[in-house]
């Protein structure tokens, strides 16, 4: 046991990078846990955004009123500075609810449009041929679904321990499916939602068209409803599908990222960005996806404030619009901050549900990850562990020519994908502790960032 | 970096008891966790113990329901032996529900009485004297509550990141409260529900009746109706409160613990035990308390037995009886491996809910923890990180005296003071994903400890 503590102690102090640290930041690290688990306002917040607002796709009009609350809430705080940054978003409607039945049995099944379709231009049907995988749409013959609907039926893989995983073992598919089945000819596409749980609520999200190919009507079923239709053609591999939606794509509207910023003291030209996206999908109320990522960067600004912490750099708060269909505001703001000439130190991004926090993955250097780690032992109280290579976020992506490492917050994700984008990402299913322990978790991050900086670019 | 890991190489050399661990190791895990969660049936059993028989507080009819069908579960997959234990349970009734009012305002307040509390015998009503502490309400003045009603409104410590904790600073008010009220006079008990949310939920839980002191009727008020009675009394503090309340205490009557087991290939008599409580209290479906621990307990063996896996050891599945209000199902067992002469190697509890494992508390050796944490890494790929010094759990703490490890399963925290020992302690609040991952978390760490053993007992 001795030998081993003693190695242990040559260990740090051999470790390069390593920092010194002092009672104080243990102390102000559990300050910030107090301030958001006892005076937090996350979770009162997260409810004004989910119930007096609601869903807030981007050019609609409850976005706006959502980027008006936003920035009439950070004014409120009185932090340093305040703005909107203008963005053209696209402003794509699902209008009338759709319709999906098996024309045999007149059985409905739970459908949502995927975002970006278009409509149905009255009723279609048509036969159904079912695919796994988006690899098995794409090797059928030229030709053969020629008036049919391409079914894509692939599960979410259970086995994988990170959800984020599986999503993205599935999500191509809903990208790209429709304009891979398109091309075979077939009139429409329906796909399996990107969910883990057998449930009646269909998932939608975003799919693309490929320049050239014709856009077809595309759909998501609840993963409930993909197990009846594909139980439905095993008995009868000839039934017909009736699809009607009524989508319709607009011109961009203008709209905003709503930023709040405490001045750094020593460094007001570097800046730490936190943020997530104001934007949902037009279903449920956008509570983990992602009302909580923007109510836990506004959280950080209000802690520190609270607190009476004066950052050394800048600390700024970004709520990016149009994530979900265009990621226009996380361009946008990379665009704006290279105008400015903004020095970045850093860039976080909460943009995988209000759960207990876990960690944070790391998309930057060796080196980085090698002194972040360092910091575990201060963050594992609050049963924070895990400090690895890994993607940071979608809007925080567009940062990269920065150099900065970006630190996508990794909170438990067994429950997202029993939520994401459908009508169940509601605040009901948001719990207030873990919301809060996720704030806390951030504010302490970029407490240590912004006290010790981050480590000189090195050649790895 | 190089001299870093090189030392770290030399630590693994080093370390005591430290065992090497073949590729096999991770395979059969990776093999257990895929068992789990692609053939899993823990989520279907435990909808059956939900929906099919629900709320099964000792003694009631439903207890005996829940043992007939887990005897029959467990003789269904086929294990080596199954057998019941008899044990005398304590026979509590609700009766009718309870009614709690404040007179003045003829506001009806959410209340649940006590396990084992006194019933009212017709209305009772009393002005209300509130106490922030057990403490406080045991430094009342002799006789200073004659005829009124005391009232304990202490929150939980939200500070704490380990709920546990802050149930720990609750419970002993929910115990022992009645008695040190009735002491000073008082006709009556009502509490603050232990619970972390603000609802509606009352959250009953065991009271004791201390020997010569008059048993008084004790109620647990929801969060928001506690919260409603203390503003109440700032406005009022003459406010009468009327309770109305059914219970009754009937002889005890024989009920049982249900044991399953897969008996060792190498030492039959050398036993690694694993259980839950079978009982739960008597509104929701006691879900998450116990039955998520008890049914992760039986998968266990499932997985053992569907992998072909054919252990050293006796692995016994152990569903206890009585742990709500008696412990005695946890006594009988531990008298009975006593006269069985067992020699046991491990025990592990599972009581804390079905959410997201996070590791396992030791309650054994400075030896056994190091011993134990040396597997960290090889559970490390499924978010597993704990593995400290810690409570075991109420049933397996019988078995201490044999000198092994006790080890409490640990699951994330967050959620479970939400619905402990309420009407919301339902199915639908468990996430078949979140159960999953910890039966095959139990499972691994069972087939690791079967595997290479435990330690000798060395001195400290």
């Amino acid at each position: 046991m001795k030998l081993k503590n003693k190695l242990l102690g040559i260990l740090v102090l051999l470790t390069p990078f390593s920092q010194v640290f002092s009672q104080t930041d243990s102390l102000n690290i559990r300050n910030i846990f107090d301030e958001s688990l006892m005076n937090g306002e996350a979770y009162g917040n997260l409810r004004e955004l989910c119930k007096d607002i609601g869903p807030r796709l981007s050019g609609s009009a409850n976005a706006e009123k959502a980027v008006v609350w936003s920035e009439e809430k950070m004014k409120s705080y009185g932090f340093d500075k305040v703005w909107l940054e203008k963005v053209m978003v696209p402003h794509w409607v699902r209008g009338k609810s759709e319709v999906c039945r098996i024309v045999s049995d007149e059985k409905s099944l739970d459908v949502l449009a995927l975002g970006f379709s278009v409509d149905t231009d009255g009723k279609i049907s048509g036969e159904v041929v079912e695919f796994q995988t988006l690899q098995a749409l794409k090797s059928a013959p030229d030709g053969s679904l020629e008036g049919k609907i391409a079914f894509l039926n692939q599960p979410m893989n259970s086995k994988l321990i990170d959800t984020f995983s599986a999503y993205g073992g599935c999500a191509g598919g809903r990208v790209a499916g429709p304009s891979e089945a398109a091309k075979k000819g077939a009139v429409a596409f329906v796909m399996r939602s990107v969910g883990l749980r057998a449930d009646d609520f269909p998932h939608t999200g975003v799919m693309a068209h490929e320049a050239g190919v014709d856009s077809i009507p595309s759909f998501a079923l609840s993963t409930n409803s993909a197990y009846y239709l594909a139980q439905s053609l095993e008995k009868n591999p000839k039934l017909k599908l009736e699809l009607e939606s009524h989508c319709k794509l607009y011109p961009d509207v203008e709209s905003y990222n709503v930023v709040a910023e405490i001045t750094g003291s020593e460094f007001p030209n570097k800046v730490i960005t936190v943020g997530g996206h104001l934007d949902s999908w037009d279903v449920g109320e956008g509570a983990h996806d992602d009302g909580a990522g923007v109510i836990q960067a506004l959280e950080i600004l209000r802690i520190f404030k609270n607190l009476g912490m004066k950052p050394r750099h800048s600390i700024r708060c970004v709520f990016f619009m149009n994530e979900e269909n265009g990621s226009r505001g996380g361009q946008a703001y990379a665009d704006n901050c290279r105008e400015r000439e903004d020095q970045h130190v850093a860039a976080m991004e909460s943009d995988r549900g209000g759960f207990t926090p876990r960690g944070f993955h790391i998309d930057g250097s060796e080196n980085d990850i090698e002194y972040l780690r360092d910091w575990l032992p201060l963050l594992e109280p609050y049963n924070i562990h895990i400090m690895k290579k890994g993607y940071g976020g979608v809007d925080i992506n567009y940062l990269r020519d920065t150099g900065v490492s970006l630190i996508g917050v990794v909170p438990d994700s067994q429950r997202y994908f029993d939520l994401h984008h459908t009508a169940n990402d509601v605040f009901e299913n948001v719990n207030k502790r873990e919301l809060e322990l996720g704030a806390a978790s951030m504010a302490s991050l970029i407490y240590l960032i912004d006290k010790y900086g981050m480590p000189q670019k090195l050649k790895n």
